[in-house]
């Protein structure tokens, strides 16, 4: 059967990305790439679906269209989704999934040996969710000609700098990004039990803005309340909100898989001097890094300007500040290449685009005040929401 | 500073949980294992929190309380989740995430040394979300006198038979499923858009039960329409709800970690024939596995009762028709043990509890009714969730 292709982007736009990634490859001698991480399946073909909890990936050739390969039950999604023919979707047979006995790499080397790579150099994600350690062993085992060489990263690499058409969509991402913090300030209050707010914010993000949908985040809500929000990945529970707390929100808008994260942090009561204290250095660390995150600049440049406000304040930060953001999938929305953080000497390129993160989580507060930013040919960093940068307080 | 410990089960329920896993560890001449896997790190030890997109993990020993290992800024998550003391809770430096340089496990071989077992049997989850092969490959080479043997499911095998109190937890979860289905059934109706009844479910997901505050599901909704449906992992998008077709609801309550997954499919219109007589043999194939599902009977006993009518109804399932369920992280709500197909010889034990998952993904349809059940110590499985049988038809 043929189904119509819904990838999200022009065949102009995946053969671009399949260019880029073919001189990746060749700049490193790769014969053929294994791509597992769901973020880089869906770059190049535009597979989607939840079904990254099995193996699964894509095999990128230099001289003929990729190979979507996973459980034979999920063909039937990747016909619907990939922009490639049904000629190039390759299912495997159910017992390999969890199976104590047998495992689905035996069956990806069987293909690569059948499409004549068994002799070759074969780049295979290393560091990634999802191609864990046994596949890796089963496939040295199955491929004992080939030469597995780590490509960890190398498509992600290339997703650095996103087409107009991406960022158009981390415009309508942030849109949803917006209306849910507009929601939370607005519902916030003592004795507001924490999961429904949740609740709300979750059915903000999906409902998203007029006709742009809401997708998933790839993080689920994080909102930790006063002294735990020290502890920067705790969700949430059923206790009520209380004043003379902090809680910070980190959440992100998604539109078709595409986020733009976005915290704020809402204080109920009066504000202690050292949280006050901490939002001035914060948001003057903030915009200085704005100014820092420009092309040409360094990634490095944007954690070092952040940084001298906050050491004025007394506030050591150990943690990065910011990483790339774009498409994504559970379990992260970042892109896993560049840091913010003063060793990391990348320079920055219009067209790139970050979640600029300087999160405080001290001993026994937290406050998290973020931008998702592009950087622009021109300039300083666009901010990708507009809500006013500082520590809304409701008292 | 010192915190109180909010793990959700007793101390003796914990102390139990290791025990079983010390045993299991003697059996295979483990000396010390390292769990990477969020659910086996949290009912080992209680910790929770959305960090699993980082290297973490916690070290089981024979002689001493575990040791939770993870992110600097997460150990303040560790402190306020896990029921051993600071002292057992140890950070890594923030430049190890994600660096291109160094790698977490770096750090992890340290601490093994350190501790003693630098030239022991050292257990790795080879076959696990989150312990990627880079990561192997690293402590591979920063332990070569250790000697690392595959602890894959390890604990996930000591986690099939559930305490009263997971049981309690998953009955509170079924209530969030039915009350999930419920408010499908209610509001589905032709024209609206998907991600508006998306939204819906996930604020019903959290809002919970009365008291019972609703965690989120460790895979989001998955409600394929039409032909679609026989795509299993397809997610959602913004189009509008149509008559004449069927979809399918897979979802899950969860409440603090714990799922009780539950499909219904819903058919807006006059259902044709082949998906009644669909319906009718799989109905027949879920009362004939809730039959087969008791103790003393094997996986492969309900797998095979399912089969009966469905294949006399010309309908061959290729794929698994049920796995264990119980505490849960993405991306995956089962427990990666036994499976409900021909070869799994598994025999079921009392307190066993499983999603008896027979979904029907044809060419071009598919149908979805399925339990949360219960093995019991005499009789038919009990099912968790008490919604009707059947296909739901709104014409």
């Amino acid at each position: 059967m043929k189904h119509e292709s819904r990838a999200p982007f022009s065949s102009a736009e995946y053969q671009r990305r399949l260019v880029k990634t073919r001189a990746a490859m060749a700049e490193r001698g790769i014969d053929v790439l294994f791509v597992e991480d769901p973020s880089n399946m869906a770059w190049l073909t535009g597979y989607d679906g939840w079904s990254f909890y099995v193996h699964q990936g894509v095999l990128i050739f230099h001289d003929a269209d990729p190979v979507w390969w996973g459980r034979g039950q999920d063909a039937n999604g990747a016909l619907r989704t990939v922009w490639m023919g049904e000629e190039n979707v390759r299912g495997y047979a159910d017992n390999f999934v969890q199976s104590t006995e047998r495992h689905a790499m035996q069956d990806l080397a069987e293909l690569i040996r059948a499409r004549g790579y068994g002799t070759k150099r074969v780049g295979v994600e290393m560091e990634n969710y999802y191609f864990s350690a046994k596949a890796y062993v089963t496939l040295l085992a199955e491929l004992p000609d080939a030469d597995l060489v780590d490509a960890t990263a190398l498509v992600n690499w290339q997703r650095t700098v996103k087409s107009d058409d991406e960022i158009g969509f981390m415009r309508k991402a942030a849109r949803i990004s917006e209306k849910i913090v507009d929601g939370i300030i607005e519902r916030v209050e003592p004795g507001l039990p924490k999961n429904e707010l949740v609740a709300e914010i979750m059915r903000d993000a999906l409902r998203g803005v007029d006709d742009d949908w809401g997708d998933y985040a790839s993080i689920v809500p994080l909102l930790p309340s006063g002294t735990d929000a020290a502890a920067p990945h705790l969700t949430w529970d059923g206790k009520p909100f209380e004043t003379g707390a902090a809680t910070f929100y980190e959440i992100a808008g998604c539109y078709r898989r595409y986020h733009a994260p976005f915290c704020r942090t809402v204080f109920l009561g009066k504000p202690p001097d050292h949280i006050l204290r901490a939002e001035a250095a914060l948001v003057e660390g903030l915009e200085a890094g704005l100014e820092a995150a420009r092309a040409g600049n360094r990634a490095c440049d944007v954690a070092n300007a952040l940084a001298a406000p906050l050491e004025r304040a007394g506030i050591e930060r150990g943690a990065r500040a910011g990483y790339p953001i774009g498409l994504s999938y559970p379990p992260d929305w970042g892109e896993r290449t560049i840091s913010f953080r003063a060793e990391d000497e990348t320079v920055l390129e219009p067209g790139m685009t970050f979640h600029f993160m300087p999160g405080l989580w001290m001993e026994n507060w937290g406050l998290e005040i973020t931008e998702s930013i592009l950087i622009r040919s021109d300039g300083a960093a666009e901010t990708l929401c507009h809500r006013p940068r500082k520590l809304f307080v409701k008292d």
